[in-house]
């Protein structure tokens, strides 16, 4: 599970008990889904007792959370800054899926989680989500407008494109294995190269 | 849980009390997960016994078995039958995208279970839907290289599209909600016109 930056995504939790069970919560629902994880063999796999699991967060769902809610900022994260770096809207736009498409392959257990298990969540801790992916949906719709009102692009269904480009980044998750035969990078360059002919501007 | 012909997927699981029992399950897999379901939890939902449920199933993998061939089989059978129509290879390249994907919105509970459950299946069960797999790829890969050879696609990663095309298409079993705002018919347009894009053929 590393960022684009090589570090770790649960590095930000802390204390250190938090931080593993985060890391045990994150192999077990990735392996068997929220649905079959048990807080106590979450705190086995950290070595702690189901107790401590409990001083840490409130529930299996917090858990989830927390996971959620850290691999949905750091997607918006590369989305929003690629979508402020200089140049055209073409590369600006290129270089957003390019970003979102290799973030979801890089951390493809977290991502994965964080897309399939969000029916699980509270109906408070979803509409949270729901701000973020409204936000990551928002950030490229904007660039893209910008790109079809200056003639840089000729779409038109911009909605269409924005949930297909998404879309395909996400879709990684499903499948993204890094003893597989696709690197995080040619993925990217394709999907990011797809994306520019769906704009007509390639 | 509609075919495009209107007729239910499971129609063809007999007699009617392995059917009822496949949809517990498929209704139990789709809430909670594989891990999250018992083969209890599904006899009681079908109102059943467990022992009736064992007399019908070897075992709840094999149930997720049944669903997981019957749903990848019936994608490739829409597939294939896209590929089979008189026309152009963009006539039916933009089929085979359409209804691929309109599949996946009618059909999102049987195929996100599909999608998400592949793990669980046992060694010998994963390598049959491997196959079916490999055979949708090629089949859609085998259209595009024929309209690349003859010069009506533009496109240098074919397979890079393949996955691609595929992948929006599946997509849809994530996130699909009949009472969204997307109908199925909307979002395979627009996909199909994506795919049509993609390959410099619009």
């Amino acid at each position: 599970m590393q960022t684009s930056g090589g570090h770790d995504l649960l590095d930000a939790v802390q204390p250190q008990s938090a931080q593993k069970l985060a890391h045990a919560a994150l192999d077990s629902f990735f392996e068997v889904g929220y649905g079959g994880t048990t807080t106590r063999y979450i705190s086995q796999q950290a070595g702690m007792s189901t107790g401590s699991l409990y001083s840490s967060y409130r529930s299996k769902e917090e858990i989830l959370f927390l996971l959620t809610e850290l691999g949905h900022q750091s997607a918006l994260g590369v989305l929003a800054e690629a979508a402020a770096r200089p140049g055209t809207s073409a590369e600006r736009v290129r270089g957003m899926v390019y970003e979102f498409t290799i973030w979801h392959a890089r951390n493809y257990r977290v991502a994965r989680v964080c897309q399939y298990q969000l029916a699980a969540l509270s109906p408070e801790h979803h509409a949270v989500i729901a701000k973020i992916r409204h936000e990551i949906e928002r950030v490229l719709r904007a660039e893209v407008e910008v790109g079809v009102a200056s003639g840089e692009f000729d779409v038109v269904d911009v909605k269409g494109f924005v949930l297909a480009a998404l879309s395909l980044g996400i879709d990684v998750a499903r499948w993204f294995s890094p003893t597989g035969r696709q690197t995080p990078e040619a993925l990217a360059t394709s999907y990011a190269g797809l994306a520019m002919r769906m704009l007509g501007s390639s």
